[in-house]
Parts: structure tokens; sequence; C-alpha cells
């Protein structure tokens, strides 16, 4: 197959699209492979259409590979199922939502785990059916608040979705496997370096989860590893407890007064002018701070909690919003504190259900959680619950007590990793695709059931696996390019080689035509860029930019008997002896 | 390839399902291939999709030998275009409208002509550039009032539609033909007989417009077509006008008193009772009815215009819908009638510009069209514009005048076809694809114009050609089946053989596990009943309801050599050597 680059569907500008905010979004706009329609959501050019099915079909094979069957849903679903499973209301502004014109509640799917649980329910009936994983390459939609990134962050995008059915744990985790397995060929085959990381599973009621990340300092998500193997994203990770500190000995705590301590420095500051210690000064880890924060559940109730953790850490809200899912997390407003005076501005000390330690009564019935790291034993400069005071010295599991434990301070490079490996480090990556045990949550909620050997019905047990096709090119063009342009990788390339007619002379089209034919006849998809009126310079520029990896370049040597191979990763042009080309080519495919 | 049905996902029914109108929607839900999953909106499971597939893959073919290049745009698209169009307003109720997160409107695109428009404008400005035919195949979106007949007319479906940009008339015509004939091929590889008929292209503003229709008694397209080659949708079949009868001699019009004539069988009778002619009785074709109908303005503005037309016909409100587009048509209602006191109803004369025949002077301001049958010098009984008061012998031209023709009435079987090829007869057809020269319509609203030779700015003219993907399968469907299941054509099955191990035999299954592995190797997908505890007659029933054209029974014949192969389509069942029945199946395809 040839394609000539004169009749191409295709225009190649100059300068770089004002909205785009990522070098991936940059290029595939520059070069003719996409066209924004509205904020997200893009139309796709030939060049950009046959990259991504070229995508598609590495996708396609593996899932094909790990014996999983395609199937393909509608974009545009009822109401009913998500509103069973709490979906509905849980996606918020991210779902598109529409009625038809008889006044239905319909969306567009953002996913399709509830679908795809009725289908096997209404196909299915017995354990000998399963194990069943059925996967669909398909156009998702999602409301993104701040659709950004071109492809990274699309409100329209393909997603390969897959679901596994089993009837038993043992068999849930072996089709996991085989999903995990086949990401892992797919990556590589798509010669996307990834991390393999332990993600959050709780929300989704799933007892194993893990994200495929390409590491990349664009990358959209913060994870964290250990020179000894851990990797986590942040939500994911847990704090290690120091050991329990032996109560004896310990002082007993002594309330100060510390007006004017507007901030954690201040009070340590206070705290060492007035009360220093002997063996060394107070500092910032010292301090116990507690946070308001305000949980906005589902049934449309708020309530607040108070998290105590050491002064030196912040919040992380992503961490909390794992930690307290599904209801939201925010700061508590001045309408929370005024409806709870027993909260001291700036002096919140703990309390517990063991009665007040300080301060008012009133405040007992908030609940009250700690960090991991707040152990038995530790002592803490921190708020006395009653204004301009504080307390020093005053020892968890002595003083005061928690309702329960809060994960969700910051993570900091440094940190121990749960597992024992050692310390770890921040990183910024991709999220190229998921791997999920969802366990019986949706099979539970929507009724699906398979009789057993023992002819009992029993709950199925699933899994659900994603990839972000369109995301997954996107991340391709992230990596591979230059100053110039896209470089693409063989597998996904538009084309396989790009041939140049770099000169009008006519022996240069007779050479070129002939090449083009040659290279034909071994099965390459060639794009030739046969343009009688355009300069060399814009040719070659061009050809850097659509970044067909292998580049053909005709020229004046062409009268003595010679043309360039141009590497288009490398930059290096070798000559070749125009007899000698299609041997040179299939050297190097 | 093969694929083993034990391991297949897909279950067969016993029982049709009971929202099923046509055989094709009851057939594919049946033998397991789509599953509904809203109305009008369809689930694909793996046998389904494969046949979608192949179809899709007849039409890409065919769409890039004609030169079409493919691009695929997003299903979600913004108001703006379809505003400057007027078409987000002219859908109507059939379009999905919704609004993103920010309050945007939004719509699910049900065809492309504006973004397809605007791309072109994006990224061409030159003759050079043209002519340029672009696809994709892609999802629509109609949110049809009575979604039914399963596949046939779904509110998601999938569809290819091409778009031609041309920048003279002469180009629009080599386009338009390229697309035709590409449209015959893909019809004829898909073994669908297909009449083209002249469809209307006023409202589009085109000028030229075909479609593709398959004759079958359950098309919900009713067209016309004579013996000498005419056809046409009946919305775009012309009445021939009768010459005109000279005046001479005709006798002067008679009103007479008409009470109780609330019908014209009873104005026929009251006429031959009391003013009989002498050569022949009247008849309901020699009376003039003037029919009132209510024109609703895209404006939101409502007027009425009156229609005369021969008494034995009846107003095909699908024609008047095209005769009077944009503007939508009702019948007047009596809060028109109110409005108008010089319509008296049952007894509505003829009147013009030229002022009033008879009756009240008050509604000479309602437009008078005619039906192009009431030529100059014919001659009517009809209202007199007055209670209880006809007339008779009224002669169009000479004692009432129309403000223009109005070709709306019902086309009958016999009306001669307007390129005078003799009578035309009526027939049902589905339509399949649809050629359509839109000419500069959407380009002069969205402004596509390129420098022609002349360096001159010039509007592009355009054309639109679509195809129902999902449509064409159900219409192939509709066509290959009996009482006992599907049947489908080798271009499209979703297997190429399927081979049954009808007993549990264990010579059986190891004769047809080496069948199936011979006939893998010639390049043939095959489907394989391997299933254990499944009686002979399920296996038979299963492999008729599914359709494969070509099945290998592996049965008690097997232990002497012998399998059988079963034509589906003629039932026939033929017995061959175990080692002649790769040749025997080769010889088939």
């Amino acid at each position: 197959m040839s394609t000539r680059l004169s009749q191409l569907f295709v225009r190649t500008l100059r300068d770089d699209p004002s909205d785009a905010e990522v070098t991936s979004h940059r290029l595939l706009v520059r070069a003719g492979y996409i066209r924004r329609q509205a904020p997200g959501v893009f139309a796709w050019l030939p060049l950009g259409l046959k990259v991504r099915r070229r995508v598609e079909a590495v996708v396609r094979d593996e899932m094909e590979r790990a014996g999983a069957q395609e199937v393909l849903f509608p974009a545009l679903l009822p109401r009913e199922p998500y509103e069973t499973t709490g979906r509905w209301e849980e996606y918020g502004d991210n779902l598109f939502r529409l009625q038809d014109r008889k006044g239905s509640d319909m969306l567009l799917a953002p996913t399709h785990e509830e679908v795809f649980t009725l289908l096997v329910k209404d196909l299915y009936s017995s354990y000998k059916d399963l194990p069943l994983t059925i996967f669909q390459i398909q156009d998702k939609y999602r409301d993104e608040a701040r659709p950004r990134a071109g492809l990274l962050r699309g409100r329209e995008f393909s997603m390969k979705d897959a679901y596994s059915f089993d009837h038993t744990d043992a068999g849930l985790d072996a089709s996991y496997q085989a999903q995990r397995d086949a990401y892992e060929r797919i990556f590589t085959r798509l010669g996307l370096e990834y991390v393999i990381v332990k993600a959050d599973a709780g929300a989704m009621g799933g007892s194993r989860s893990e994200e495929f990340l390409h590491p990349t300092p664009v990358g959209e998500d913060t994870f964290v590893r250990s020179a000894g193997g851990y990797a986590a994203n942040v939500e994911a990770f847990t704090a290690t407890a120091p050991d329990a500190i032996p109560f004896d000995g310990l002082p007993e705590p002594v309330v100060f007064d510390s007006p004017e301590t507007p901030t954690i420095d201040t009070l340590v500051a206070l705290a060492n002018d007035r009360h220093a210690r002997a063996d060394r000064p107070w500092a910032a880890a010292d301090t116990l701070k507690n946070v308001v924060l305000a949980l906005k559940h589902l049934d449309g109730t708020r309530d607040i909690v108070v998290v105590g953790l050491p002064g030196d850490r912040e919040v992380d809200m992503k961490r909390a919003e794992v930690a307290f899912a599904p209801a939201e997390v925010e700061p508590a407003t001045d309408a929370d504190f005024a409806k709870n005076p027993g909260l001291v501005k700036g002096y919140i000390g703990p309390w517990s259900a063991q009665g007040p330690v300080l301060g008012e009564e009133s405040a007992t019935s908030i609940r009250y959680l700690l960090d991991p790291r707040v152990v038995d034993g530790s002592s803490w400069v921190t708020g006395a619950n009653a204004d301009e005071k504080h307390v020093l010295g005053l020892v968890a599991g002595r003083d005061f007590f928690s309702d329960g434990t809060a994960d969700i301070a910051e993570v900091r490079a440094g940190d121990p990793a749960p597992d024992g490996s050692g310390p770890v480090e921040l990183a910024r990556g991709m999220e190229l695709g998921h791997v999920f045990q969802l366990g019986r949550k949706y099979a539970e909620a929507l009724g699906l059931k398979v009789l057993d050997e023992n002819g009992k019905l029993v709950t199925v047990t699933m899994g659900s696996y994603g990839i972000g096709v369109t995301r997954v090119m996107a991340a391709i063009a992230e990596l591979g390019n230059d100053e110039r342009g896209l470089i693409w990788p063989r597998s996904v390339a538009p084309f396989d080689v790009h041939v140049v007619a770099a000169t009008k002379d006519e022996t240069v089209y007779a050479v070129a035509d002939r090449l083009v034919a040659d290279l034909e006849s071994t099965g390459a998809d060639v794009l030739y860029d046969d343009r009688l009126k355009v300069s060399p310079g814009v040719k070659f520029g061009d050809a850097e930019l659509i970044g067909v990896p292998i580049i053909v370049i005709v020229g004046k040597g062409a009268a003595d008997g010679t043309v360039e191979l141009w590497d288009r990763r490398t930059g290096v042009k070798t000559p070749v002896a125009i007899d000698g080309l299609v041997d040179a080519y299939r050297a190097l495919v």
C-alpha cells in the first residue's frame, strides 16, 4: 500500500496550537493527526486514526491471547443500573446526563461495570459457564472539570475495558493475573516503560488493585517507590506506626498561655522560649495539629471529624478522599465552626469517647481520629480546647484517646515503605491502565448469581481492567518526539516508511516512483511525498514532524544511483545504492 | 482460527423476545447476536460484533477503492455549528441534546455535515486541494419517537457517512458518481438487491438525491417504479399535468343548494340526482376538494394555506412535508377556522389573488394552491364558499385561479411516471443508503471557500453519502433466514464453517478435532460445537439458528470414515469422506 502526500487529507502547522499544554497535544495537532472540536473532544484525521487503530490492534490481539472475548456496548445507557449501584449520584458532575424525548434519564457511560454485570446475568446461570472475561474497545465520556493535555485527559476518549467473572476467589485471582500479564505484554509491545503500583481498592469494595503508570515528569499522578521494589500511588500508601513508648516516667501535661500563636512555628517558638526542654528544643514534629474536616455524605447529610496529625505534615486531600469515601471531604467552614462551639479555632486539642481531656464538653460528640504515627506514649504540644491556651507533654493513650485512625497525612520522600523495603522516593507517572479486583460489589447489587458445583446459588466475583487507548497513544507521542516533531515506534507508526522526492528533477521522481513500488511489494505501507511545488526543506520538515521512523530521501544523488536512508530517531542519514534500498529497508524492520 | 462453542459468550433463546416486531430483530436476539439495553439501543455479543465488523470492512474497502479517506469525528459535539445551519432547531425532538457541567449546550450528532465542512475549512484553502472525499464509520444518535424493528431503526446506530468537496459543479457530479458506483459495489458484495430511487432534494438545498432501497414488504418506505425504469420515493414523485382544455363552449358555472353533503360521495350523489349531465355521471374525480393546512414556520409563526385537489385523492402528508419544508404541516384546527371566518367548513371553494369568485371577501388573503392535475379549462364541482352551497361547472383558469402549485396528493398505482416511461406501481422498500448533492448550502452557511484557478474565492460545493451499517446488517438478516433461523451470506457470516460434534463418542470428537484443525489450516474461521452435554438435536437447532452457511456434521458415520456437509441455505446434507472434507469445503468457497 502507498499513500501520496499530495492526496492525503492533512495540513501541518508551523505554530503550536494556543491551547496545547503538553508536547503530545502540541505535536499531534501540528502534524495533522487530530483537531479539537470542543474542550476535550477531538476529530481524528487519517494519520491519527491510523495510529489509533494500530494501538487498538495491539490491545485487541493481547486481549484475545489472554482468552478475552470482544463485545460492544452502547455509549448511551439508561439511568437505572447506575442508580442501583449508586454511581448515578457518585459520579457527580463528571457524568454526562441527558433525557430522551420521553423524559427518561440516560447517561453517556464513563465505564460499564453495571451493564456487563447485567449482560452476564442475562446469559449465564451456572459455574460451568465461568470463568469468563469479556472486553470492548469503545468510546467513553467523562465531563472533566478541566479537560486539557489533549488526548491525555479528554471528555470523549477510547478505552479498552474488560471484565472478568468467576465464582471463586481463586478464579478471580487467575483471571486478574491473566489480564495483568496481558497488560505487561501490551505496554512492552508499545515500547512504553511502566511501573505497576499498588492502588487503593477501598471505595470500590474490591480487594486488589494495581495501576500501570508510565514514569514521566509530565504525569498527573504522584507515586512512591522504594529501592527495594515497593511501588504505590500516594492514595494507597500506608504510613508505618513507630513502636509504642512506655508511659513510665513521662511527665504530667502542662497547660500554658499561648496568645498570638497563629502558626505551628510561632507555637514552637513560644514553647522553646517559655518551656524549653533539657534534651532538645521543641520542633514542629512535636506538635499535634488538629484539623477539622467536613464530610458530605451521599444521603446529603454533613458532619465533621477532627484529625490529629504531627504538626510538620499537611493533610493530603486526595488521601483523605480515599479514606472517607464515598463521602466527599472538604475543610470545615465557618458555619461548621459556628455549629460546634466546642471547637476553639487555633486552640483545638484532642478528646475522645472517654470524655474531654480539656475544654468544652459540647465537642465530645465529634469523631476524633489520629494519624498512625501518634502511638501510645508519644508526647505532644497541642491545643487545650480553650481560647489562648495550649498544653505540653500531653501523652497519647494516657491523656487522650481516639475513635480510630486516619492515615491522610502527605507522604514524603524518606518515609518508610510499609513492606519494610526501605525509604520511598516520590515520582510522577501517567496512568496507562488499571487492573482491579471488584469482588462481589456489583454482582451483589445487581443480583448476578450462579449455581455452584453443589447446586447452590453463589454471588459471582468480578474484576475490571481498563486501558485508555487514546491516552496510551498520547503517552507514546509524549515519549517519542524531539524538537522537530514526532518519532513513532514501528509498532504503531502511521506508515512503515516515508519516501521523499526531494527535488523536482524527473529522474528523482522516476526513481522515487520505482522505490515506492518496490517497498510496497515487500508489504510495507508507504507514505510518498510526491508534492511537486513544495521545497525540499518543507518536505524534510514535514517528514520530521509526522514522525514515520524510516525516511528515504531521493535527491540529487539519484542520478548517480544513490539515495539516503534517514533514521528519524537518531537523525543519521546513510547513503544507500538504489538497488540495495529494499534490502537495507528489510534489514531495518 | 477456531472458536469453541463451549467457550463462546452466547446463549440462544427458544422464544422470541416480546418486543421484536420484525424477523431480523427476533432472530438476532434469539441467536445471541445482540441484546437490548434501552429502547433502540443494543449491546453487541461476539457473534453480532463479528458480522458487524465484516459489513464495515466491505464498506471501508469500497470507500477506499473510491478514493475516500477515513477520518473519525466525535459523537459529542457543540451546539454552535448546528445552530449556524439551523439544524439545532430543525431536528426537533429527534436530537439528543445535553449540557455539560459548565452549562454549554451539546448534542449527540445525528449526522456530521457541519463539522466535516468546518474541518475542511480549517485544513484547506485552494482548489488544488480538491476534489476531496472523506468518510467515517461512526456511531450516530437519533431520538426516534418509536424506536423499533431492532437494528432497522435504532436510537444509537453505526453509519458510514462520507462527504465530498469540490469547487465546480462538474467536480461534484464526478464525486457523486464515484460514491454512487461504490454503493452499487457494496450492496452487490453484500448480496442485497437494491433499487436506486430518485429522492427529494429540496429541503436540504441540493440538486440531486437518490436512495438505495432494498425492495421488501417489511420496508418502511414506499416507492414507485415503472416498467420503463423510473423509480422514485413517493416524496420525489411528480404528478403529470394533463394538457389544458380550450374554454370554448364550456358552460357557465351553476350554484346549487347542497345541504347535508358531508362527504364527496353524498355531494356526487346530489349532483347526479339534481344536475345530471348528458354524457356521463358526475364522479368523485370531478369534484375539487379544498383542504386547509396549517404551516408552522421555524420562526414560530403559523399561517394557513388552502390546497385544491381532485376529490378522489387524499393529501399525502409526507409529500406535503417535503413540499412545505422547512415549515411543519398539519391539518388546520378549529382555532384556525375560527380565525378565518371566510372558510365555510364543508363548503370551501377556490379563490385567488384575482379576487373572490364566490363567498366571503375576508378569505382572499389566504394562499390558494392547486394540484397539477387542475389544468386550465378543467371543470369542477366544488364548494361555493357559502353555507350549504356548492357550484358546478367551475372552470380553472376562467372562473378561478391559484397562487401556485402544490403536488401533495397521494401517488396511486397507474399514475403516469413523470419521465413518460409508463404507469407506476407502488412497492415497499428499506432504505440502505442515500447519496445526495448538498450543493453549497453548508459551505455557504459555514464560510467554506477556496481560491480558484484565477485566485478568486469561490464557495465549495458538497455531497453527502450515507450507509446505515447496522441497518444494512439487519437487512441482510431480513433477507437471509427461514423458520429455523438466520442464513448469512459468506461475505459477512460470523464464521466460515460450523463443525458439529454430534454424539459423545470419542471417535467423533477425535475426528471433529482433526477436521477443525484441517479447516483452520485453509485459513477458514471455524466455529466448533464441542459441547459434551448437549444433545445432537439442540446442537443442530443452534447451528440453524446461528446461521453459518456451511455446517459439517461429525456423527455416527465418522466411525466408517464419513461426515456430512450441510448447506444451511438449501438444507441439503451431503455425505463426504473424512479425507475429502477439506477439498469439498474448498470447492464450496
